[in-house]
């Protein structure tokens, strides 16, 4: 007979949001199971941003060199980069980063980890299929944290050996030489311009106009002309491949290019398809997704949680984190609690850096806003870092200059997206935050140009910019 | 007989505070003029905070090196320096801002800028002697913006051939090949270690313990660590010249090293001790200073008005900008208006960097203060840029967690106190801030890591950190 196992809290799935989710479930002294099919550490750990970081690291120490040449260092013609051992130290530092992850998962659930794939039977019942056997699992809550995985259009599937996705890419020993990349977004976009870098020869491709996911035409603009010189983007045609003698072909419009491989990095799915989900009882929508509240991340009304890539609203590191604790928190108790939202934050770590903060451009509405602009070109450390390619534009309010979003693409830019996520979870105008301090030189002083700007845009202050009266 | 010239107001000094003050001399529609002894170009531009980035950014550069070995880079042992053409490119960039900011002041002034030495017959009469001869000013309000310079103990006299200030060193056409360092305060050590990974043979020494005027004891252990392996530091002795064959000898304790040139940075001094302030009826302190309020900036109840580095209050750009704006403002009405200071910030450039926001340790009531700590070797972006040594401290209000200040050493540590400068500004607790997004993998995670150190320290919350209920 099926083992049987019961307790208050079952979580599916091993990842960031799981276990921040079990962190608050120890702390509200509940009985767990924390269910993963394997291989454990956390998708941003294996394959995600901390991989990707090091690999856009590694590029910029190689790519440094045509700067070296213009402060009087030599000799910088004659050096060589061996790919196979740069991608060995990739390699090797994102095994260190997923081992940590998975060590975490194994000391956090101890003797409550489950090795298995799970399904539901009915809402709060679920059976786990690992290597020991069936087991049944009656919980009083069940939180959904199951991850996501590459989407790989079936147009695609005749090409299969030439495929990669970024959920294979840290697998692969050796680069190739000619690499095409399907999907411009973040993610193809820092992926393509550390192997480009490295020196793998990098053709890509996207229906989308704008790269990186940009919503903003001037930073979008811009963006196009900071990258443009690293490899061919074919932009806003749908593209496909074809057989070629040796490799395959990218092909859009009448750009048509022969590589060894194809990084497809066309977003990603919820892993929730196999979770016999409908059968369960629970209504899907017409893309197969539950009705889950954002606040509470609760599906319908059953004690059962949908969070972090699982659901799809916002699949970053950060927020898996932030929304596994809402679920920890809510499973642990008999009502679950509403909790804010935090402010929207995006950063493709292209360097230049492209960020996105709070309101996007698309948006707002154009009478409503103020937008103020600062360019990297006239920032002195953007200079001084040869960044000249960049520009930043904040929203604000008309009626109060209350600062709603912000776009840039530009040197440093991921620090000022941090620092303007401060300022708008604050609801900061732009005269407030002008009165912090800049100082001088640093990139955020391109914050403060386009502040004034801004301020300027609006009725004239009897103070100076930056000056805050003594009561 | 001398010509006499009326104005509103008279600003003595073209540096950043003085134009700062100008354009709202200007927008208030006065009268004005403004006096300069030349060479025109702010201290900041001309010898301060921007060639000494320029400078810090080509050591970077080539000391890159080390680590591209780490990621398959090979030649690197190759790669020669051309000291005399990297320093003739810093040069050249510091030549571009400072024209830049000399530029400035003759556009902003047009035919009311003077060349010439300014002197107080009265508080708010002043004679200028220049080219065109002696020209007698009558203002109804003086703002004295007449910068600093470096500070050359009596002591040192007698080897002056061997002596540079910082004034002088981006006059040099040649690097010398053993620099000698008196003061490993900021600027001290921002130019020791520039010049040290540019190739010059550099040795350090401090009366004080600490390094770049740290006053953590922990924050300060770790900076030492950090910069242990690039020159020798001799700390916390008097250090003095000798005579040597070749050279100079720099002589502390037991340490005795010959050099070609010693950088003298002992800090600076108000340049007020030419201005004839006590004949004119000012009262003077036993430095000769005068008496000033620090948030109208008026001295005594005169309508003259102490800004920027002359009074020696906060000697740093951004703060010479801000008081600029409240004595142009001030100088331009009858009542001067009192005004809140900025946050305090503080930042060397030093890589890793050392920065200072707010309340300073030695400020601190260790009762009434919780110390939230983060270290780079547990930050994994910190890691990935090879950055370990750091440590990052947040001081709060034992009482209600009200972030207070913080000192750190780390990696990218500039843009972390840029940002604890906001949230301190902003009078934001440790429990406040933790809501804000912390994206991953950044550096400003620490933050999230000292916060969250903090807030363990304080009674249990309901709610996991950083998630605020909805109301």
């Amino acid at each position: 007979m099926m083992k049987t196992l019961q307790v208050d809290v079952a979580i599916i799935g091993a990842g960031t949001a799981g276990l921040y989710a079990l962190r608050e479930v120890k702390r509200a002294n509940k009985s767990f199971v924390l269910i993963d099919k394997g291989p454990l550490g956390t998708t941003c750990a294996r394959v995600g941003c901390m991989p990707s970081k090091v690999a856009l690291h590694a590029a910029e120490l190689w790519s440094m060199r045509q700067e070296q040449k213009h402060y009087g260092i030599s000799g910088v013609e004659q050096l060589e980069i061996d790919r196979a051992a740069a991608w060995a130290k990739v390699r090797a530092m994102r095994d260190d980063f997923a081992g940590g992850a998975a060590d975490n998962a194994i000391k956090s659930a101890g003797e409550h980890l489950l090795m298995g794939e799970a399904k539901f039977l009915e809402p709060t019942v679920l059976q786990v299929e690992g290597e020991d056997g069936i087991q049944r699992i009656e919980a009083k809550a069940v939180i959904i944290a199951v991850g996501s995985r590459p989407v790989v259009p079936s147009f695609l599937t005749p090409f299969s050996d030439y495929l990669i996705t970024t959920d294979k890419l840290f697998e692969l020993e050796k680069l190739p030489k000619r690499l095409g990349l399907l999907g411009l977004g973040v993610i193809g976009l820092e992926m393509g311009l550390a192997l480009q870098r490295l020196g793998v020869k990098v053709v890509g491709a996207d229906m989308a106009k704008a790269i990186g996911g940009i919503r903003d035409p001037e930073v979008a603009k811009y963006a196009l002309q900071a990258f443009a010189d690293n490899f061919p983007m074919f932009l806003g045609e749908s593209a496909k491949l074809e057989e070629a003698e040796q490799g395959v072909q990218l092909v859009s419009g009448d750009n048509r290019v022969t590589v060894d491989k194809v990084l497809v990095a066309l977003g990603r799915r919820p892993n929730i398809d196999k979770l016999n989900l409908a059968e369960a009882g629970f209504k899907l929508d017409e893309r197969g997704m539950p009705e889950f509240n954002l606040n509470t991340l609760q599906i319908e009304d059953y004690p059962v949680y949908l969070v972090g890539d699982a659901n799809a609203y916002r699949t970053l590191m950060h927020e898996a984190a932030a929304e596994g604790a809402i679920v920890g928190f809510n499973a642990s108790r008999d009502l679950p609690q509403a909790f804010e939202r935090k402010t929207s934050l995006a950063i493709a770590f292209t360097q230049p850096d492209i960020i996105s903060v709070g309101a996007s451009f698309t948006d707002l509405d154009e009478d409503e806003t103020l937008i103020g602009a600062a360019y990297s070109k006239n920032d002195g450390r953007s200079r001084i870092l040869s960044s000249k390619e960049g520009v930043l534009r904040i929203y604000a309010d008309k009626k109060d200059g209350r600062l709603l979003g912000a776009a840039m693409v530009g040197a440093r830019a991921e620090h000022l997206g941090q620092y303007l996520a401060l300022a708008i979870s604050q609801k900061m105008t732009a005269h407030e935050l002008l009165a912090a301090p800049f100082y001088h030189p640093v990139v955020e002083e391109m914050i403060q140009s386009a502040l004034q700007d801004i301020a300027r845009k609006m009725p004239e202050s009897p103070y100076p910019f930056g000056l805050t009266v003594m009561n």
